[in-house]
């Protein structure tokens, strides 16, 4: 084989390696998420319920969630802000350590308190606000989140999907809106079920509902 | 030089240009945008402004836009849905041909009619809507959108991004909420000013406020 033919073949053959590196995560592993948005939602502590409901009161079930054990309670509260309330805010069960109100930024506006973009469950340092139920009003110190969009998984979709716990990723969404959800964190456990969770802001920039596949990206831009 | 080294140095070569061509585009380009929020509003036609606020009314200009000629005006409308009205919706001057009424996809839900995603003018066949004036209540039977994202460009902007009007670009936003906004559709005129226009719905799912700064990508993902 002469020089210049040898240049020529090993010059092709290394740039499609180069090529097909990048997309081989997409052949290799699963990439498609089921999304589901989630409404704006209270987590309360047992005693927070009491206070807000009366003594011993217990949640009714209203419907099962897909996080196993989750539920979506019959009974909802009011959210105060300095500037404006939200009505018929459910209550998910069951009772948590500490009280929690999820709202998107959206709701925030309302309410006249912006919540600060947090995982479910950091809520150190966070805005308070005030919570009414039908025996009496709670105003909590802390508490007050947008909820940081995430990606529940058992251990095998991690498996099948090449993540671990803690993986950030990019989630992908077509259409006339399309949209690359970034920083998008996986959280692993042999509780959870596949899903991505995101609220309805991010629902609407992409014009998507609950049930909409997502597609798991990889491959880094630049 | 013997063969070995030679293939080594051709495959470092290539390996070199194919990983170099990627970024190429972000180092020969500018890739800054500064981004505005659109709150929601309605473009009227001469005839209806005259409808809804009395013969030969004139608006008054509350401030000038960032789009040259373009001025949010004093004057408000309610518009109305089946479920719901939105209040004090602010009316952009001057006069258009056709009346258009601009509202995100959370707007929607509060009115109880679903806005298609659509380029302003584009309004052929999309949903009806109530518009209330001091002098007289207007039911138009067009002009109902949520406005596709897009970026207005002058000419010259055009030529130091690299790119013509039509084409459609990626937006990346950094943060706590990172999001690229995939398919933004690019305006180029002499009577534009540089800049992206989203909704709320986008600017709160990315956590964003007029003024971020987004990052145009052309490097394509698999």
């Amino acid at each position: 084989m002469d020089q210049q033919k040898l240049i020529q073949l090993i010059t092709e053959t290394v740039k499609e390696t180069i090529e097909q590196s990048s997309g081989s995560f997409q052949r290799l592993h699963k990439t498609d998420i089921p999304i589901a948005v989630s409404n704006r939602h209270v987590h309360l502590s047992s005693e927070d319920l009491e206070w807000l409901f009366g003594r011993n009161y217990e949640l009714t079930k209203l419907k099962e969630l897909s996080q196993p054990g989750q539920f979506a309670a019959k009974e909802t509260v009011t959210i105060i802000g300095p500037k404006g309330k939200l009505p018929n805010v459910r209550i998910l069960g069951p009772s948590r350590g500490k009280t929690q109100v999820e709202i998107s930024l959206t709701d925030g506006f309302i309410i006249g308190t912006q919540p600060p973009v947090k995982l479910s469950g950091d809520i150190n340092g966070t805005p308070g606000v005030i919570i009414q139920g039908p025996r009496g009003q709670l105003k909590i110190k802390e508490g007050l989140i947008c909820a940081a969009r995430h990606i529940h998984m058992h251990p095998t979709d991690a498996d099948a999907f090449g993540v671990t716990n803690g993986d950030i990723v990019k989630i992908g969404v077509d259409g006339k809106r399309s949209i690359i959800f970034d920083k998008t964190l996986i959280r692993v456990s042999p509780k959870y079920r596949l899903e991505m969770h995101i609220d309805f802001d991010e629902a609407n920039a992409a014009n998507l509902k609950s049930g909409t596949i997502g597609k798991l990206i990889r491959t880094e831009l630049s």
